[in-house]
């Protein structure tokens, strides 16, 4: 089967048919907007994600139940508190946000599904959401996606939209989402949320399987601060509007679907570690040669959360040690000699001993604004990639600054 | 029984009777002493630990294998280089600077354990160590611990001693110690050297018991930045001068010395945590009610190598939110509804909720030079304290300039 030509397109998470958006302000943060809605003209299929953080957000334990019956209609969203570690009374709230909504909208309050984001142990100033949600829903558009993804914004300095359309049998089907990220993200899913909708007619078991299959691929290879949130939430509507007949596991072309999701998934998270806090500097972490892809992913997350290797890039010092040190730190299988690590395409230490290359040349690649970091344990065929960024004094300054 | 009486003295590495140190320059470093020995007037008996990173400098190679007698007479040790990942040339250099000091000092090359710490992946400049030991041998004397513990400092800002005096039996002891941290500093042991003496007669496996147990209450509790590095090194000697009976294990006077060992082993520890790299506040972070220790220990690790907490204790903000969500990040046993944390005496979250309290007493507590964060976990009788510094701008700035 020849590779699916896979089409970036605009519009975000409403480039899928049938789907409406907007994003307002209702007072919960400093300035901006801070309250999002997505919207499916029908009843879609639903899949969600969320944190394996043992302290979850009271919107985790609405949504967990709200998806069960594998159907939803609307995604309401509020950034600027994240409703987290309020007990009953946030869960209230939570439920007071999904129950206004679908009054509005006209549907059951099961089928809207709820995030937030932001300050972890205050209330929701929950009137504030309540008092606004009439007028959110009234400006819902097909091009509302730029304004829902600002509106889910915290410390992110860009709204983060994709989008792609390819064909599935003769049909073109549309896959599009928002993210927002920026601090408190790592490797199984941090302060982010992602929204994502396709017109795709999938089944309730195909859309959670593609989700899961796109989302360890994606938010899970990314880390911008090791540090994980109680927030995390990825949801997926898939609306069925694009008039497929209806994707399964099963199915040939399910990879294609696969492949689409994806795509706009890894899409989503890059732009998140590209625009995470204080960040200056995107560096891809690959590891190969692992006894197996566990260990690579473990030596990666070594690699890629270390403040030295992190500080390192910022300072665009090639201070290689740094990325063996961190490495060896990992609990998987490594043998010192036979340890090797390019930066760039500049093999810095070959089978554990520092090796002889142009110091000229590896100081222009660790200067660039994206630095490629390999590390080859020569030991199995097990390899993975992971995404993170530079370390800078703006982090500090900005998680040092941040409003209780 | 009742609690030994412990005396802190002066004297660092050399209050121990029978010791003599220096430390002088051989150029490795831009500027300052950089090379350090301790000697023993008498064959000592030895033990060490090392880290567990599966990247290691040449100098464990070496001490593992001098170690194996169980005796050892002097500690050469440089800065400015950490003679990591060089290969058989770096394992040579180390063996060279224990044979050239054994000569000077007219005694078996196996009783010569070495340590370097500096940048990783450079060969070491072996002919300034090795002209310039006649002269450190010919310097060492009785009060030269502080000599030895500049010498072995690299972005360290003050050189680091304890020492203690106690009875044995009737019989007074000494343990000193000095120490070197500062970046790279994780539990695990991390960019970290420890050198410690003591004038008791103890068996070979009482001082190895007693060092295992002294760095698993002290270095093992303590965590800058959570990057581990490729050289730790605690080495002990025992020179029995002080004439007890010999201690073992068995001895009812062996948790006495054990004490003592970890009051010097804590006080090292907890200056390396006080002169963290850009560190301006000192973190003791407490765990309770875990299942077991192990649990809590993890969740303390969690904690206390959490980047956003720690930049909260940087700016004085009481965002507590971060503890919890670093604590649930855990993989140990939490349920969130029985979560306690505290910041100081204040009680911020009970039961998983945020707690009322007095923010302007919290915002006091928490803008202290020293931080003390209590979670609990309210499940078991495991509990732990770990030691941690603040991140600050100064620690990213110092990281990203560290010349290689």
């Amino acid at each position: 089967m020849s590779q699916p030509k896979i089409q970036e397109i605009r519009g975000g998470v409403t480039a899928s048919l049938g789907f409406r958006a907007n994003g307002t302000r209702c007072g919960l943060k400093r300035k901006g907007k801070d309250l999002a809605i997505i919207y499916s003209d029908v009843p879609a299929t639903a899949a969600g994600l969320w944190t394996s953080n043992k302290v979850q957000a009271a919107h985790i334990y609405l949504d967990k139940k709200h998806i069960k019956s594998g159907i939803a209609q609307a995604i309401v969203v509020n950034s600027g508190n994240a409703n987290c570690c309020n007990g009953r009374a946030g869960i209230k709230d939570a439920s007071l946000m999904a129950q206004r909504a679908a009054s509005h909208l006209d549907i059951d309050p099961y089928t809207v599904l709820v995030a937030s984001t932001g300050v972890i142990g205050k209330r929701l100033p929950i009137k504030n959401i309540l008092d606004t949600i009439p007028t959110l829903i009234k400006g819902m558009r097909r091009n509302g996606s730029r304004d829902a993804a600002s509106a889910i914004m915290t410390t992110d300095t860009v709204p983060k939209e994709a989008a792609v359309r390819f064909n599935i049998n003769g049909r073109a089907v549309t896959i599009g989402g928002i993210a927002k990220g920026s601090g408190m993200v790592s490797p199984n899913m941090a302060t982010m949320l992602s929204f994502i909708t396709t017109d795709a007619a999938i089944s309730p078991n195909g859309l959670k399987v593609a989700l899961d299959k796109a989302v360890d691929k994606s938010f899970n290879r990314i880390t911008i601060d090791g540090d994980m949130s109680t927030n995390d939430t990825v949801l997926m509507l898939a609306n069925g509007i694009s008039g497929n007949d209806l994707l399964d596991e099963k199915d040939a072309s399910f990879s294609i679907f696969c492949t689409g999701l994806e795509y706009v998934a890894v899409s989503l998270a890059k732009m998140l570690v590209r625009d995470g806090e204080g960040a200056t500097k995107f560096i891809e972490v690959h590891v190969r040669g692992a006894r197996n892809e566990i260990e690579a992913n473990e030596v990666a997350r070594r690699v890629s959360n270390s403040n030295l290797v992190k500080t390192m890039v910022h300072g665009g010092d090639p201070n290689w040690g740094r990325v063996a040190a961190s490495a060896g730190a990992a609990t998987a299988g490594i043998r010192q000699n036979l340890l090797d690590i390019y930066i760039g395409d500049v093999k810095v230490m070959g089978k554990g001993v520092g090796a002889e290359f142009d110091m000229i040349k590896l100081r222009r690649l660790i200067n660039k604004k994206e630095v490629k970091i390999t590390v080859d344990l020569n030991m199995g065929n097990g390899s993975t990639t992971m995404w993170t960024c530079d370390l800078s004094e703006e982090y500090v300054r900005l998680n040092a600054e941040y409003e209780t």
